[in-house]
């Protein structure tokens, strides 16, 4: 019985076509990092599994994907934990590496094990695959590529700054418009918990607020209740939430508010340092909005914190995100290292480019002269002037064997082959060559001495 | 207790001066292909376990990374084959999907997929990780990068040519002097055991021959003698493979031996074809040797195999290899795919280059800016510059706080950072600003009207 020759599911081949693009968004971001000064960083794709797990919560740890021992550590298996219906510690006992589940741990894990080595501020990007044993979805994959920067060791504002200008530089090159950046802080979010009585509750009023664009107000305010939050408090959140306006009324509102709770205060008087930077350089693409219910799931985040969608006729979530952080890298005995890091939706943004038909049409690159193969003769010169026109950068290609001239010639048509070169008897009989343009469907007859100039000039056009 | 902030063995991480001279290889190797007319592909890191399994032999197939199952299908776990000893069919029980361990067979099933959409002869590239859970050594990587070259869909004999040519191309373009390209053919192997009497032992004949760059040619006789050849038949091979001088002599002297074999004649007759289309355009760079020794271990050759080796006072064994095969893809359902692949060692070459110090020195990409952080209105200044610096595609950054000069100074030198720009409070009464270099020490003044005209100058230069 033959085998199914797909791909497991959530998973892609990447063609030509695909690949051209892909590469064309890869590049638009490099860059963008490099002339920002970020240095490029590739981490290996597994990790110790003791690297890996813990650090994403429950439901990350079981989306994490386990490589399994192999040879006699097999035998180490813990079939008690089996027994138990301890799924977690079974697998656990089966394993000791695992795929990288984000950058954003594997980058902590290089900075601690570096850190006598590098130079700081250290800024780094890196694009890399991830893999995740998530439910397969439109524009949500196992194997998808992450891009983040990020910069470690200062805690200096300019770098919030930085990072919304970095985003704005990117999609301005891919000429992506009406592109949004949320902005909020954490601080600010602390300000609100304790206003409202619920101060040591901020990890469950941050995940609820986080789906607030899934579940609704209502949606939120139940599992608020569900928490232990009191009817009386969520009354309190709403008007602060719904607080609208330009920053400046914004931040004043809330400066009265948090007249007692210096947390808030900070967090206000640190957005206000970004929105003014911001406002003064300007922005060339993104819009820049003031958002009280963006919190960001992920508990790391201390300072800033930012969210990035694409325009709203494209529905594909978030394609972009980050925030400051405090503590990157203490659980690898490291202390007090902080940063801020940004992270660009490769695969959500390659979607929303295809669905607006936003890249170029010349990046694809395809076959630019085919030489028909028309006999030994024929082929002999075509061989030998195959080499010096790659070595010119020219792609091209001989016919490998000689068969129907139409045949061949369909070939070309089918691979979009721009022009090809028939060296046919009669041609070589006058020491000449015919240069077909596979569009017009035109051609002339040169001179062999001239084919590589010829060829060399034609294909430059 | 805090992790140890290590990657698992056999695994790297890539800093920037690493990944800019792993970028640079690659880019070469991406242009030769590309202007070879070859397409660029990539598949999925894992794949279904049941593609790979079998596919690379018994001691392959103990070295394939296999992903755990998650969730609920872990209960499906065979106690019984664990019980019984038998941990490749317990294992097997406990995944069902795995690291890719070549390209080939990914991209086998790729083209059986695929095939009404591909277009034949399908010339394709990739260029992708793979990983084996193989002992760690110099040279030799759990996770490492490979490179292949196919074309598929045609047995014409100008693909041999073509794949030798690759080989010149890229080293040449690699600057890499010495690299030997042997070349056998699997019908003369064929050849070689029917006139010795052992006509269906050629894999045990290719598997002991193979070893002989590692056993010596007494270790080949003993495996030989172990597999049931006889003392007078392997005295017949001697003289055979010891057979030198040119090609034509060498051709000729086989001819004679195989009169009587046709199998070994078409053997001699397809590698005159190659070797006289080599000579009559002539190789930039490799060495090309006949070698009857060479087997490559791989079933799958049916036709011309190569396999290339670097300078000789570098020891790193091949770097690269491949060969005709006539049976890619009737694993997946598609019967009679005949082609030819060649590989490059990726992590092998680097090493080379890196030994030999054939890197170029300009490919380090360094911030070429920094402006020093002297104060609000001069960062103000800074961030305006930056923005503009960037898009024009230089690299730059701000120090983002505003410590002592000195110590900013150090982090440029440290970086290598080749200009600074100092806009203190003189320079700001001056409407002027003050540009440094950091490698000659110079500096001078100019007006601030003109800082990025004059940055843009600097920078190119």
């Amino acid at each position: 019985m033959s085998l199914k020759p797909t791909t497991p599911k959530g998973t892609r081949d990447f063609s030509s076509k695909v690949l051209s693009k892909r590469n064309y968004l890869k590049m638009i971001l490099q860059k963008a990092f490099e002339s920002f000064a970020f240095e490029p960083l590739e981490t290996p794709s597994f990790e110790r599994l003791t690297t890996l797990m813990g650090k994403y919560g429950d439901e990350g740890d079981r989306l994490i994907f386990k490589i399994l021992n192999s040879g006699d550590k097999l035998k180490k298996v813990d079939l008690n934990s089996l027994k138990n219906n301890n799924l977690k510690e079974f697998s656990n006992s089966l394993s000791e590496k695992a795929l990288r589940y984000d950058l954003t741990v594997p980058f902590a894990r290089y900075v601690a094990g570096n850190q006598n080595d590098l130079i700081f501020p250290f800024r780094r990007y890196q694009i890399q695959n991830v893999w995740r044993a998530d439910r397969p979805q439109h524009g949500r994959f196992q194997e998808f590529c992450q891009c983040d920067a990020d910069i470690v060791g200062e805690r200096s504002l300019l770098q919030e700054v930085e990072m919304i200008f970095l985003y704005d530089r990117v999609f301005f090159d891919l000429k992506l418009e009406e592109v949004t950046i949320k902005v909020n802080h954490r601080k600010i979010l602390e300000g609100i918990v304790k206003l409202i009585g619920n101060e040591n509750q901020l990890i469950d009023f941050t995940v609820a607020v986080d789906k607030i664009d899934k579940i609704g107000v209502e949606g939120v305010e139940d599992e608020l209740l569900s928490k232990g939050f009191t009817a009386d408090s969520i009354n309190k959140i709403k008007p602060i939430i719904n607080l609208k306006g330009d920053f400046d009324k914004m931040l004043l509102d809330l400066e009265i508010l948090f007249k007692n709770i210096p947390d808030g205060l900070k967090g206000l008087e640190e957005l206000r340092f970004v929105f003014n930077k911001i406002k003064n350089i300007g922005l060339k693409s993104l819009k820049l909005s003031f958002d009280l219910t963006l919190a960001r799931g992920l508990n790391y985040y201390t300072g800033m914190i930012v969210e990035v969608n694409g325009p709203s006729n494209v529905k594909m979530g978030s394609i972009g995100g980050g925030g400051r952080y405090d503590d990157l890298t203490s659980s690898f005995g490291m202390k007090d290292m902080s940063g801020i890091g940004i992270s660009f939706g490769f695969d959500r943004i390659y979607l929303i480019l295809e669905d607006l038909d936003l890249f170029p049409d010349n990046i694809v690159n395809n076959t630019q002269i085919l030489f028909l193969n028309l006999g030994a003769e024929s082929s002999d010169i075509a061989l030998n002037s195959l080499g010096k026109l790659r070595s010119l950068g020219i792609a091209c290609e001989i016919y490998p064997s000689e068969i129907k001239m139409s045949k061949q010639l369909n070939y070309a048509n089918k691979k979009n082959i721009s022009f090809v070169v028939i060296i046919g008897d009669e041609e070589l009989k006058n020491k000449k060559f015919t240069l077909k343009d596979m569009f017009s469907g035109e051609q002339n007859k040169y001179l062999l001495v001239d084919l590589i100039k010829t060829l060399e000039k034609t294909s430059k056009v």
